[in-house]
């Protein structure tokens, strides 16, 4: 029950989830059940649908991932995570402390089989739609082995949640040509290449090709990608305060007010790469979906929603069949694997 | 005499610039003269101040780097970095192939005495006014002395440019913690702590920085540097064009036209990290700037002045100052560096 606002926005958020989800769907709830009993009391559509399981314990926003890993065991994102692994619920979603529940997912869960590195995704509004960016910081490096399943958990994500044929795929470097960018990428392009996953492969892209929508599923290291989805954070805040400065200064006061209240704000949330609610961590065997700490009940229903709709696909599958295709490419003599090129 | 409009964009940018930069300013000038005269006929002022140095033969914009090495002798790009190493010039400047004019002026000029990698600068609009973001783009890898290298040279560079006090410098990572990030950003926080530079050294900044104006100078890595600053660029065209479909589907047509032709032109040039002209590529023997291909006359004029700027400064001999200061902490050993940490 982490996040900036706790369950004044998880219980709200539940009854919009519900209605979305229809009637099957079914929550359990962790925290303190002194704070969600009158927020669940508000909603009695909710009663039969969700169960509190309570605990006082709780892991602090700025909590190390190791210290949490320590000393978490009870607390809600702990027993919601364990919930995952015994089959109790087929998803976890948190608000709180990013690097602790990605440290306690990873304790608790477990990588999938095959898999060696988990990777953060966020879901990137584009002139495409939404264009799935991963890693975004799940890990500081990652060699070409690593980009590659970044590049199936991505698709398979991708494909899960926006439907369509075969996503497309391109991998982040600073050209579009062969020769460019440093050992791993170009390693990673030749993987990507030469085997034949469930996605297609565009080949390199570039930082403009994100917003363009170039391709469905945009793949990097997790301190590149990190660092990207902040600034582009950073330059839609700015824009929007510079926008509304501009406007409120000009003589078209009344345009100026408008925009500023509304219609800034929307196009804010339509924009910012940071808006569209629910990231999960891919690569574990379990469903692990971080909502923003400071989401509001729309906006952490949303996140619900991935979750469940994650849960309804096959895209545990679809990577498992993609990463034994990789394991089979990486197996094979290197003349082999580059012949593809 | 490169980029997308050659000479009808070079000259009148150059009367712009002589008009900023005072009567002792001289220019030569290198491409066709059959085309540079009708040019230069049309701005009597410049009569006395530009010198045409003819050549034919030009670096095409799609040529690879190591191509334009081997064959670009005797073109205009060549011609004009020849000038610098002969001191027949304080500054060059190109609107043509980036990669081309770095492979170039590297071959020609060299790298300053003790630097150990060049740097492509980035002048980015923000909150704080402008940020130098550097490397974005000379290398694909750095290391932690090239990092500390990098910060010595957007300093000096920033100083140069902008004045004020000494410049603060920030180090790009996933977060702003000391464990944070891998072990080359790590070591480099260790090095910038514990010597003494003509800068003040902030310590880790996270992506959205940038955009705040935390720091004067936001130093990385090329790979990242190159992506990002592409990424944010990428976001800013498309919110504009965002804002453009948004203002004109709504009734207030008139004030959506108007923003969209004047305000929003204005904005995003305000806005776009990659519309401040003028990209010194830093660490040689002399002093190149590049400027954007699709530059016109205005913004090409700013590159000359940033160019004629950083030639009045002391700049070169700050960098070499700060250089054999780094050269002398990695000397020291280990632990006596890292006991500033």
């Amino acid at each position: 029950m982490g996040g900036d606002h706790g369950p004044s926005v998880v219980i709200p958020a539940l009854s919009i989830a519900a209605r979305r989800m229809g009637p099957s769907v079914r929550f359990l709830v962790h925290g303190d059940e002194a704070k969600i009993a009158p927020e669940l009391a508000r909603c009695p559509a909710l009663k039969s649908i969700v169960e509190v399981r309570h605990t006082e314990k709780a892991v602090a926003m700025d909590e190390k991932p190791a210290q949490a890993m320590r000393r978490g065991k009870g607390s809600s994102v702990w027993n919601a995570v364990e919930c995952v692994k015994s089959g109790e619920a087929v998803a976890a979603v948190s608000a709180g402390n990013t690097g602790a529940l990605m440290a306690i997912s990873m304790l608790i869960l477990r990588l999938a089989a095959e898999v060696n590195r988990p990777a953060l995704t966020a879901s990137w509004p584009t002139a495409g739609g939404i264009t799935t960016v991963l890693d975004v910081g799940a890990n500081v490096s990652a060699d070409a082995e690593q980009l590659v399943e970044f590049a199936i958990m991505g698709a398979a994500f991708h494909h899960a949640l926006h439907g369509g044929g075969r996503p497309t795929v391109g991998l982040l470097n600073v050209g579009s040509e062969e020769q460019k960018g440093h050992e791993e990428v170009r390693e990673a392009h030749a993987l990507l290449r030469a085997t034949d996953f469930e996605f297609d492969y565009h080949g390199f892209v570039e930082g403009d090709d994100i917003a363009k929508g170039t391709v469905n599923v945009v793949v990097t290291d997790g301190f590149t990608g990190n660092i990207l989805l902040k600034t582009a954070e950073g330059v839609v805040r700015f824009i929007a305060s510079e926008l509304r400065g501009a406007l409120k200064s000009s003589p078209l006061n009344m345009m100026g007010a408008l925009l500023a209240t509304g219609g800034l704000k929307s196009l804010r949330i339509k924009l910012d790469p940071g808006a569209v609610n629910g990231a999960p961590l891919l690569g574990l065997n379990g469903i692990v979906i971080k909502s923003h700490g400071s989401a509001d009940a729309a906006s952490y229903a949303a996140a619900v929603v991935v979750a469940a709709e994650l849960a309804r696909s096959d895209f545990a599958a679809e990577i498992d069949r993609s990463i034994k295709r990789l394991s089979a490419a990486l197996a094979q003599p290197a003349a082999t694997m580059e012949s593809g090129n």
